[in-house]
């Protein structure tokens, strides 16, 4: 064997004993959301801090830079798109950006961002903004400085942007989302116009909890989650996370009196599985075997949750099962039923938002977010900053600064450049939709027939199975023949809400 | 600072860094029994595995070895009953004890184990000794060699004990089982000659799970197993384990068409529970905050399960409940339904037995692995020794292997030396309780007036909180005031059978 196959071999090993560790922490961070009892959390942070180090020191080990130095020149890192190639480019970019960051800031800025967690839940809870400035303000400090060691070409935001959507450009998503804004603001203007509005007091009738649990299970199934390979839990914030090749965990939240919260929210976090369960088991835990970012892995949930889920051949197949299991859905129509699940209409919350809406309350974030970083806007003008652009998008004024710029964790939690990720899996799922639309032809019957496979293999071998070997934007090309753009996703919602509002 | 005092802190540092290893594997191992997809388990042995490894590293790590060492000689362990004392000790012994195997014969063991349990499963599943027997040779082949290598001063099973039961001794544990037996062998007879029997169809009618979960828990919580450090889960075979120092995890298993099942097994459990829910959290992962052998911990499984849940008082209290909680019961009453519950009948499987017949099953097993591991029967002679010894003890003869000397998985897992722990449990069990009786004055007008608090309390300062501290003997002396002795269980058993069975 040569000498750089046998390296190859070192790092693969490395990486899959690293990734017996992530997964383990997986399972802790599973366990301690989903069935821990309260007093065990300061003990479970302590596991999970401990074995977080661990894990950073691994993944800095200097003896993984030296090897992956020694590939990055071999024969076997010339094709970036293959095996070898793909996992020799991601970890030596996981190893480098790494390296860059000095300990004393990574420390730093996970203590600032325990500390501003708990200052913004009281923050939000007294509506007081206020409080939160300080910290606030040091966390963008921080997460300026953090760009800065890491370095960039274009914007700061560049950097951050690239641990959420590797290989994206702040300029590239600015230019796609602001395309997207233009189009959206006119349809959303045009929608609370619009005279038309359905009777959503029929999504707020009783729906039994084991029932909404019996029918989500069962709808998720049929799109294909594997509950061989996985389970469903509950939890107040619903997520999807994978202990192991084979072992792919999602919760929803039940609401009696809303019957949108726990389904859309199951199919949603399903979409998330099915791209988890779809990539490669012998390549877990390395590149080729792993999702390529959070904007692709958002696709495939936004793709089953609304371009599936929220269709109205997905219905015609499932409503009638609906109407069995929920005796309040039996003096309901089909179409009424389809209006209601695609109300749009412009509100103050983000994760309550509909399926067009949702990308405004994003763009707000992202351009605020990018100001604060670069020093054009100053922490202490947020507030004013944020209920203007609600303003001038959703034609909404927050009544408060609970609901409003102190409704997400993400900034108090150091995520910055991850906001643009939702928006960004809304376009790539619709872009991915057309195209499986119209290369399989007629996607519509099928889902009226109860039949999801031929989507969910296209998607497992045209994405899912691809692992890391290409980036997004060559993804996208190469699945679409396109670059990204934001014309699929508004030609979905006007083919959609244009009939239902008579626009 | 000391040197020695400074040597110390490294020690506890070492083994609370060990502890969120050890936890960690309880999670997993949790998690695997409870809840985990089936297809992800070869992917969760390979996690457990590599954890187990880097466990075993640290505890045979050559440094604390040194530590260990030069502390053994320091003032601070003086006094063995110390918390320094106890520390040093037990944590010296542990390794002196792993650097004594060889690492060839630690992974034989594991995988001839591993092996060997399938082989078990597939034999009992055809009744079919014959395809056990050599793999079984080989096993005890082996854990002569392990008790060769660990050395002893009596017989070579006393290096196996000591696993599971430590500082207690083959002869003195073969003694007081000896004493039992003489005195249990006639009680069953007498037992079985006696007219009398219960009604035990009253237990065999419909109770949901769903009631038996609520029943079994607000009896749980009752007692005194905390919830809010806690959790009851459902698995096929129910055990405890803690995965923190507040976070105490208990399963069971329901039968709709048999009461006690669940409702034992869970108070079984909780015992265990509120044993490691008592222990000094300061001292987690530390021998002053651990449990001091497997025979104490079941001691107060037993003690709750047994002495307090099948006594005619704690049912004064529930049965009226249970009558509200299970329609089934309506029409029994309690006279019948204590006599139900406490019906001793000779049986073929040990985990079916009732409170008394149980300590023979644990005789049969305890005397032919001495005589196994000794030499003097060979495992080809196994079966017809085993019947034999049912048919003298308890009057049986078992119709086949299956429910035979297959019975149990323990010997095909390398637990060699752990059944004479239950019995112990037993003893101990009744001794605890005699003396907690005795000193509190009158527990069972307690019991009948639902208060448990301050038997727990008596337990939690004379057993739970001493960690390791003591060996079991010296406990069982401070608690009693005595050795260990046959007399209070069989007080107890005659106390409570001799009435119902009219002897």
């Amino acid at each position: 064997m040569k000498s750089y196959e046998q390296t190859f071999e070192r790092v693969v090993g490395h990486a899959r004993e690293t990734a017996l560790w992530v997964t383990t922490e997986s399972a802790l961070g599973w366990d301690e959301r989903t069935k821990m009892p309260t007093a065990a959390a300061p003990y479970r942070t302590e596991q999970i801090t401990f074995l977080a180090g661990v894990i950073h020191h691994r993944r800095t080990d200097a003896e993984l830079g030296r090897w992956l130095a020694e590939l990055s020149e071999s024969p076997l890192a010339a094709d970036p798109t293959s095996d070898s190639g793909a996992t020799i480019r991601h970890l030596k970019r996981d190893y480098d950006k790494r390296v860059k960051l000095p300990q004393s800031l990574v420390e730093e800025l996970a203590r600032t961002a325990s500390v501003a967690q708990h200052v913004w839940q009281d923050a939000r809870a007294r509506d007081d903004f206020s409080s939160f400035r300080e910290v606030l303000g040091k966390m963008f400090v921080l997460k300026r400085a953090q760009a800065d060691a890491l370095g960039y070409t274009g914007s700061p935001y560049d950097a951050l942007l690239d641990d959420y959507e590797p290989d994206e450009s702040t300029a590239n998503v600015a230019r796609v989302l602001a395309e997207l804004r233009d189009a959206l603001v006119p349809l959303v203007a045009a929608i609370a116009d619009s005279r038309r509005s359905p009777d959503e007091m029929i999504l707020a009738r009783h729906f039994p909890e084991a029932a909404q649990q019996r029918f989500g299970s069962m709808v998720a199934a049929k799109i294909g989650f594997d509950f061989g390979r996985g389970r469903l839990d509950v939890t107040a914030h619903p997520f999807c996370t994978s202990l192991g090749p084979h072992d792919c965990r999602i919760t929803t939240r039940f609401d009696e009196q809303f019957f949108p919260t726990a389904l859309f929210g199951i199919l949603h976090e399903a979409g998330h599985g099915i791209y988890d369960q779809g990539l490669r088991t012998e390549w877990h835990g390395l590149p080729p075997g792993e999702a390529i970012s959070l904007g692709i892995h958002e696709s495939q949930s936004r793709l089953w949750e609304n371009l599936v889920a929220r269709s109205r051949p997905f219905w015609q197949h499932f409503f009638p099962m609906a109407q069995q299991a929920f005796p309040a859905l039996a003096d309901v129509e089909l179409d009424d039923f389809f209006f209601a699940i695609n109300h749009v209409r412009p509100s103050l919350i983000r994760v309550e938002a509909d399926e067009a809406t949702y990308n405004l309350h994003i763009l707000i974030r992202f351009e605020l977010e990018q100001a604060l970083l670069a020093g054009d806007l100053k922490v202490a003008d947020l507030p004013a900053a944020w209920n203007e652009k609600y303003h001038e998008y959703l034609g909404i004024t927050p009544p408060d600064d609970a609901d409003g710029v102190l409704q997400d964790i993400h900034w108090a939690a150091g995520l910055v450049g991850y906001f643009p990720t939702y928006s960004l899996g809304n376009l790539y799922a619709s872009q991915f939709f057309a195209a499986a639309d119209a290369e399989l032809g007629g996607l519509g019957k099928q889902f009226a027939a109860g039949q999801f496979a031929e989507l969910r293999h296209w998607l497992g071998e045209k994405i899912h199975s691809q692992g890391q070997r290409f980036t997004a934007a060559q993804l996208i090309e190469r699945v679409s023949g396109k670059p990204l753009s934001h014309r699929p996703l508004i030609e979905h919602l006007r083919g959609k809400l244009a009939p239902l509002y008579q626009l």
